[in-house]
Order: structure tokens, then C-alpha cells, then sequence
């Protein structure tokens, strides 16, 4: 399997929100697309807490990537006339620097040495890393779910650095909803004694609690009304059922979140998951508002923006896209708001490619 | 502290519907008001998994009950005029044969090797129970959340048993929404070392899988809505916060939930839990008509039934309730269907008083 990513290196020490600081720290990231000779059709994707940079294939790794449908030549993300880029998130194992990454000063791992991270560091290593390619503008940013977030972070920190935005599935402020149900993914996997606070290895790996996290991830990233459909009470047959193991599965939905976090498990760093967790919960766009969404929200100036939003999300829910479409309306931009009735919940936008490639298409190819 | 439970002793063997039986087995209820001589003034509460039968204060035992502010003289459940009856479920560890109990033929508890337990053995031992006391028909069955599943299987397996119904947050069948958050809290459990497929003691007990387990009802019993309007972001105090415990709590809902699995762990036995919780999972009222949810119903002979059901509850959504009262009246019963917008989610009927004593009041004074 071939590697599409490059890297960029950050400034070094690269200061942190919160305090602390990294040394030789970098970040990943992919393009899809030509760069035009006056650095004026960038799009820039920021991800939610998993996903790596690779969102689609290209010629280096033609492996699909996680929003394949959506970026490649006449697709809503079209590559022949945008240079798309993805950036992995500080503090992602995907490539990037984070709890995993050795630390320079010690010859060792972070681990939860790792300074506090938040999704303003993420959103100013992503700026860093546009930058150094040359672009001081951006067509447009591009933030899904998690990444929407730092998206806001990042045209908050960065005024000027993006001409429109694209708000995927995303909020303006960690709510307490959101907040309980990472919390309780966090506490699985620190309660699982192979997390060991943070010292796990290849032989002790918090396998039950990233299980149990991933499951509770799923179910809420994911919607009733699309289960009621999908799985319904369907039993698994006889012979998948798990041999004499007492309260083992019988359903097809408790198969479903078995082979999710089969699949997520050893994938992902549990440390990094924790660190991106927190900082989702710490983010809140009031801070730059005098404790005000609102205002916050009317310290961005973008010039056009599409918001778009999911009636099934229990994560991130509509309501939390409407704030964000009329708080920048309010500050002047061209605000077009999208509310899809997609079954799937906050996933949506990672399966309901036919509306989300009709609204983003549509957004994209109008500027 | 008094105790006011009295016991009945089930028929012996018990028989039970996936084909175990107990033997010596009993179910623990208490009463409030007065049955009057004709027997005809009884009204039986079936419980949600966890509350015990002491649904309300009473002179052995005056400690407030976890339904204390609707049953009373005078209150919804007006005790000048109902003999009102709450039995503990055959399985839960309040008073009622359950895992944790001996069994009689092996002289140890029962743990794993209790019988695999349905919500119809529920019903018929709570059956028994008021047979026991000489009523052959009800006034009005009442059942909460997963009693309001025991409830159906009542009337189905005793017709005649019941004049009419009060349904309240339930649901006809589990759908794999709550499947799968039932799932992921036994699987918490199971996966904690300490559970040790049942054989857990007062040194070794399964409380961080309990906890998580915990958690999540309650998060999945509340909503979003009301979170947002009394949590907010707020922080906790710095004195309120673990002190060097990475990743530890910093929101006041963090500290709620913390505060809810504290009372739970230790005060509700884990395998009654686990047997309880998939009982919830096994029921489905299509099995009684044909597979088909609608003639399931039709099966039920009441004259009157009121059904409850609130628009945040995302455990058994208010379709779910809107189903019970139209399959009701289509069997011919005579049906009220309320729908509330209480906040408070699933759990509205321990919280909204003013709205739930409203309706079952206004049911119950009018029969």
C-alpha cells in the first residue's frame, strides 16, 4: 500500500493554547488536485477526532479513502478545478505529532506528557501547514464534525485566511449531551486497566474500554430511525453467535458495533483519542464573545457559507448548525442553510453521499 | 429504616417461559389504600428495571418511595379510593427471587445458573401476586418503561385480568436503538474483570463496569434539551475537581453522572441487572400476533387504556407509544393518548409530576 502523505514541519516550539509547547512537531496532510499559479484554488478539509488525511484516493495510495465519493475529478469536491487538501489533526496518530509521537527532550513517548491540547492548536498547526505551501487564502475551509470545529478556531485565529466556509455536521460549543457521552468514552478506556494512565504496550492494549467507547461512538454517531430500518430485531444466525459466552450477542445491531470497534481498535492511538475527546469538549466559540455565542460567532468574516446539518444528529443537534448559519449571516456573510432529513445522523455526511455531494457540489462550484 | 413488603410464594415449580423453572421462588410487593370488599378497587404498577417495590411512602416504611409524589390520598393515585399494589420484579434483587438468591437445590445463589428470565415470567409472577390476594380483575394495570412491556404480557397471558390500561414510556417491542445501548451496558459489566461471569463478592465487584453501565442509562434516560438548559458548560468548582486524576472530570454533568452511578453501584445486584436488562431485549409483542406488532395488540381485550409518552425520550421514542394506542383501539378499547413535551426525556414520568399527575390522575378519577 502506497503513502500519499507529506508532512509539514511547525514551528518549533510550537506554542500551545493551553501552555505547553512542542519541539520538531509536524503534521500530515494529503492534496488531491493542482495548486493554480496564484495559490487561489485551495479547499482545505479539517476532519473529525478519527479520520486521517487521507479522505480519498490519489495516485501515490489508491486505497478509497474516508470521504472517497466526494473528491476526485466532476465530484462535489472537483479536483479538476479545486486543490483540495486534508490535514491530520495535531495530536492524531495518523501521521501527525501527538501523545504517541516521541518527545525530543526525553527520547521517549508523550504519552500523557503530551501537552493539553485543544481544537485551537489543531486549527493553528492546519494553518501553519497551508501556509507553507504558499497559500494565504483559502477558497474555502472545509470543517466536518470535530473539524467543523476547528475550522470556526481556525478563521477566528486566522482572519483573512479563508474567502467562504463549509460547515459540516458541526457546533459552535461542546454541549452537555455531547460532553456526557465522551466523557463516558474517556472513562472506558481509563477505567480499563490495561490503559494503565496512559503506559499501555503492544501485550497490554485497553482493548475493552476503546470497545466500549467505539460502540457508544457509533450508537451516537448513527441514528434510531436508521436502525429501526436497517437491523431491526433481527437475530444473528445460530452459528455466529458467540459459543457458550453468557449474555453473549444475539442481534445483528450488537454484531454491527462489535465489528466497528473491532475494525477502530489497534487503529487508533488511545491517548490521541483522549486528547482529541477533551479538546472537543473544551471548545466553545463563546469564548470569543464575551461568553457569547453569538458574538462569538460575529468575530469571523468570511464572505459566503454554506452551513449544513442533519435532523437526526443527537451529537451535534440542528439547532447547533442554525446557531452557526445565523450567527455568520449576522456578520455579514452569504449564509446559505442546509437541513437534510438524512436517516443516518450525525454520519451522514460519510453515507449520505447524494445530498451532501448536491449541497457541497453546488456550494463549491458557485464560487 | 421499617420494611414494608410482604411476600408471596410463587407456585412451585414456577415455570417460565424459555423453559427453566424455580422452585420456592417469591415476588416482594407493598400496597397503599385500602381493598374494599368486593375486591374491585385494585390498581397494580409494574416497574421500570431497577426501582424496587416501595413506590411510595407508607406506615412501615415512611422513607419516600421512587414514585412518592403520585401515589397518596388524594394524589393521582388517589389511596381513599384505590388499594394501590407495586410488585419487584421476579429477578430484581429487592425482595424477589433473583440470581443473587439461594438455590434451594444446590444451597449457593443462583448467579448464572438462574433461568434465562422473559418479561412474561415477570408478568406472571406479579399475576400470581394479586391472585394471591383475591383480585381477579384489576381496576387499572400500570406499567413504567420496561413494566409498561410487562404490562402488555400481562393482559396478553391473563385476559380478563385487567378493566383497563395505563401505559406509560414503553414501548411494544425493543427496537435496536435500545438494543444496542442495553448491549453496550451489559457488555461494560462483562467485560469488567471483577464481574467474573457472576461469581463477583463484596471485595471483588464489578463497580467500574456497573458505573459505565449506569452512566449511560442516564444518559440515554434524560435529553439533551434539558441538559443544555441546566448544565450548560458549567464548570466544576476547582476544590470539586480529582485532584492529579488524568483525564478526570471538569463539567458539572460529569459530576451529576458521577453522582447517579455512586448511588446505583453496590444498591442493584449486576447479574439481576444483566438478566433484566435482556428480558427488555427479548420482548417484542409481534411474537403474540403472527409477527406483526399491530396484531400483537390487537390481542389485548381492555375497555379503557391511556397511553403516555414524551417527545425527548430517545430510549422509547413516542412513536413506540403512539403504536400501543392505536393497536389498543383497534382491538376496541376506548384510548387516551398523551403526548408530553416534558424535557426531561424517558425518565419525565419520575420528574414532571405536575403533567403525569395531571393525566393519570384525570385517568384514574374518571374510571
Amino acid at each position: 500500500m502506497g503513502d500519499a502523505r507529506r508532512y509539514h514541519a511547525l514551528s518549533s516550539p510550537f506554542r500551545m493554547k493551553r501552555g505547553g509547547q512542542l519541539h520538531g512537531a509536524r503534521v500530515a496532510y494529503e492534496t488531491w488536485g493542482t495548486l493554480d499559479a496564484a495559490r487561489g484554488n485551495a479547499v482545505l478539509i479539517l476532519t473529525g477526532l478519527s479520520p486521517s488525511a487521507h479522505a480519498a484516493a490519489n495516485l501515490e495510495d489508491p486505497t478509497p479513502g474516508w470521504w472517497d465519493d466526494m473528491i476526485g475529478p466532476g465530484k462535489a469536491f472537483d479536483t479538476d478545478r479545486y486543490f483540495v487538501i486534508c490535514v491530520n489533526s495535531l495530536g492524531s496518530d495518523k501521521g501527525s505529532t501527538c501523545p504517541a509521537s516521541v518527545d525530543p527532550a526525553t527520547g521517549e513517548a508523550y504519552r500523557l506528557t503530551f501537552p493539553e491540547l485543544s481544537l485551537e492548536d489543531v486549527a493553528n498547526a492546519a494553518h501553519e501547514a497551508v501556509t507553507g505551501l504558499g497559500i494565504t487564502e483559502l477558497t474555502c475551509l472545509v470543517g466536518c464534525s470535530m473539524g467543523g470545529m476547528s475550522a470556526l478556531a481556525y478563521m477566528l485565529l486566522h482572519p483573512g485566511s479563508a474567502r467562504t466556509h463549509l460547515s459540516v455536521d458541526t457546533a459552535p460549543q461542546a454541549q452537555p449531551f455531547a460532553i456526557a457521552i465522551r466523557s463516558l468514552q474517556r472513562e472506558a478506556i481509563r477505567l480499563d486497566p490495561h490503559w494503565n494512565e496512559g503506559r499501555y504496550d503492544d501485550e497490554r492494549w485497553p482493548e475493552h474500554g476503546m470497545s466500549i467507547a467505539r460502540k457508544l461512538g457509533v450508537i451516537t454517531y448513527r441514528s434510531a430511525m436508521e436502525w429501526n430500518g436497517r437491523f431491526a430485531r433481527i437475530r444473528l444466525d445460530p452459528d455466529q453467535r458467540e459459543e457458550n459466552e453468557p449474555f453473549g450477542f444475539e442481534f445483528q445491531v450488537e454484531s454491527y458495533l462489535e465489528g466497528h470497534a473491532r475494525r477502530f481498535n489497534r487503529q487508533f492511538d488511545p491517548n490521541s483519542y483522549l486528547y482529541l475527546s477533551r479538546a472537543s469538549d473544551w471548545f466553545d466559540i463563546s469564548e470569543y464573545g464575551d461568553g457569547d455565542v453569538m458574538r462569538g460567532l460575529g468575530r469571523i468574516q468570511v464572505e459566503r457559507a454554506m452551513v449544513i446539518g442533519v435532523s437526526t444528529d443527537i451529537l451535534f443537534p440542528l439547532e447547533q448548525q442554525e446557531t452557526i448559519a445565523k450567527g455568520l449571516e449576522a456578520a455579514g456573510a452569504k449564509v446559505e442553510f442546509v437541513a437534510l432529513d438524512s436517516p443516518q445522523g450525525h454520519d451522514a455526511f460519510l453515507v449520505d453521499i447524494e445530498n451532501y455531494s448536491r449541497a457541497i457540489g453546488g456550494f463549491l462550484g458557485s464560487l
